[in-house]
């Protein structure tokens, strides 16, 4: 599996894209958002279950996250900045209450059952960041990206997962015995946001005139592919920086929304976007062992015992977050069940603990459970919560394209 | 270099697809195909020059051939599998004079040189395969893909891909010292030109009736992707079956060209091709190196010398072909000059010549030699013998597409 012939390549990306569609398909027919059907068709090609998708392979690794870098710039090719300005102070507060919560809470539960200082911090510190690419892969299914709810959960995701990029700094740092400083946290902090908020600044005056110049220059193939190139380029950037590859992308999105362009190209990017989104949350999913759900097997109980109360305060933690602003209208409900699902981040936390050996492998699996859980329940409760609204696009696509991001 | 973490991965592509599409924008100012301007980026990036893009880098390696399986099945979606057919006689014997002419001319060079029996049998069978890829490119540039010219070269340069892969079956086991069976052989070729005849017969049952079930499934994606499920599946199942990979991908664009969608996917998977074809002309390029070309270094003048005499044998054989079938009208030097590029195929025998030991550096640098002259000789002399004409779309793209393949 680790070294790919061109022809088992492609015959891996005929099963992977096969099985995300069969099931997104069935999964949308039992009135769910197509997503969960990818997720569980990730779990079915998993190494616990069929052992196909490896997502540790390196090539399947990188086109996941070319995925995830498409997904996110095809929802800030759909956000409005003022708009998402507007909903700031609310989702800062959801964003910082929904990490403080759930890491107490992680903290207090591996506390209480006497599993010590780093393994406490390492535990809590994995409950943090929601997976802003499941979050708003249901939002955009749902066609509710447009509502304030959606904003300010989108706005809080964005938030902490740069808030998650600077505990993991830290938490590393603490699993080397490195001593934390003030000033360094923040430090990391202030590069990460910063990183945003100049390129956001800088790109609303370079982008206009650059996308003017650039369309009278007769260049081989379509607008789509210089979108994605600024996509890329800006995530490449993002990371140099210090801070996420998905901000560069969300930020390109947001830059270019402006542009004449842009219809075009969340037209053509959406292409791109039905080939490497799938493969992402595949990936995804194959990384959940279901082996560890096995309560039959005594080695398992203590795990499903942590895991369970690990999601106890997963869910709450996040949940609460939602009715941190309270001063605000919306319905806090849906804005706490959107926070809820964590996924590529809390999956690093579990690997980084799992390697510098202050997770044994059941607290490894206790937090891949909470992981697994809080990733496949958001979708369907978000749908119970949030009924999908008729698209408000103003003609049918051409060809045929349902909606954006499927 | 080998091993790529994300950010690295994603500034590599905007690297290759930037320069691609920026010297394929200076191409075209010329006059010339962009696909020239593609390959030259690749130089630039290459390891004889900037040392940014190895093509022995797996993941690049991976996409690079996703590029050419997705040009092919571009390239099948264009073709009329009955106009094919129509000119299959002389294409048949385009490709047999084709492959047969220039390895007797390349045995010759290499005999007269004194070079040995396996040796001249390696360097004339790399002067054997077209690379489609290549052509077809150009020829869909220059909007001639209809024209009986470009059947022809399509439809030889197709067969003398599969002879190719019989010649290499052969040539491997020849310098691993196996003895070469008359039955032996004609197996492989069975196989080989079974695989295309069996999966265009069957298509042509199967894939309409699949095509409509399918369309009536609420599946979530285009039906783009389903496409390139069938493209990717049937280039795996060619390759398993002992054929090649982008006979599998032709065919499924030519069973696809009659369903009711074509037009649709034909869209959609531009779209990708405008990503991946890049990916395939650049590495191509990267694997020039530019080096072996400096007079000056007495080292290189042997190779230049056979490199020379390789690329007239090369370029002479390959055009005498086009005269091959003398009782058509067509403009024959047109299609003598478009079987000249050799591509990957060359490539690959060059690189297995080195491996196996049969050829000394100096021989792989001169087959990469006649690989680079005739690659990069064929879009402008093709041009100017086969000047374009304007597209006979009948409306413009409402998304701004230029032509398809770009």
């Amino acid at each position: 599996m680790e070294h790919l012939d061109v022809p088992q390549f492609l015959g891996l990306l005929v099963m992977m894209l096969g099985a995300a569609k069969l099931l997104g398909a069935a999964a949308k027919a039992i009135g769910q958002p197509a997503v969960l059907g990818e997720l569980v068709a990730g779990v079915v090609l998993g190494m616990s279950v069929a052992g196909i998708v490896d997502p540790q392979n390196e090539i399947l690794h990188l086109l996941a996250e070319l995925g995830v870098v498409i997904l996110l710039f095809e929802i800030g090719l759909e956000t409005d900045l003022r708009k998402l300005l507007k909903v700031g102070g609310a989702a800062a507060v959801v964003a910082v209450v929904g990490v403080a919560l759930p890491f107490a809470l992680g903290y207090a539960v591996c506390w209480a059952l006497g599993l010590g200082n780093l393994v406490a911090i390492v535990a809590g510190a994995s409950l943090t960041a929601t997976s802003v690419g499941i979050t708003a892969r249901v939002l955009s299914e749902l066609n509710r990206l447009q509502e304030d709810e959606s904003q300010i959960i989108l706005g809080a995701a964005v938030i902490d997962d740069v808030v998650g990029l600077v505990i993991l700094a830290v938490v590393v740092g603490l699993t080397q015995g490195q001593e934390v400083t003030v000033l360094g946290v923040a430090q990391t902090t202030a590069i990460a946001f910063g990183f945003l908020g100049g390129t956001l600044l800088l790109g609303t005056f370079i982008v206009p005139p650059v996308v003017r110049l650039i369309s009278r220059v007769d260049l081989p193939g379509t607008p789509t592919i210089l979108a994605v190139m600024l996509a890329f380029g800006l995530a490449w950037l993002a990371s140099v920086a210090g801070s996420a590859m998905i901000i560069g992308a969300f930020a390109a999105g947001l830059l270019l929304r402006g542009t004449p362009h842009a219809h075009e190209i969340e037209r053509g990017v959406a292409h791109l976007g039905h080939f490497f989104v799938p493969l992402f949350f595949v990936t995804v999913g194959a990384a959940v062992d279901v082996r560890v759900l096995n309560p039959i097997d005594p080695a398992n109980r203590q795990t499903l015992l942590v895991g369970g109360l690990l999601i106890v305060a997963a869910v709450v933690g996040k949940f609460l977050a939602g009715y941190a602003p309270f001063w605000i209208k919306s319905n806090k409900k849906v804005i706490g069940v959107g926070m809820i699902p964590r996924g590529e981040v809390g999956l690093i936390f579990a690997q980084m603990g799992l390697a510098s050996g202050v997770f044994d492998t059941g607290l490894f699996s206790a937090v891949t459970l909470m992981v697994m859980v809080t990733t496949f329940m958001a979708p369907p409760l978000l749908k119970y919560l949030f009924p999908p609204i008729k698209s408000t696009k103003l003609a049918p696509e051409p060809e045929g394209i349902e909606d954006l991001v499927t």
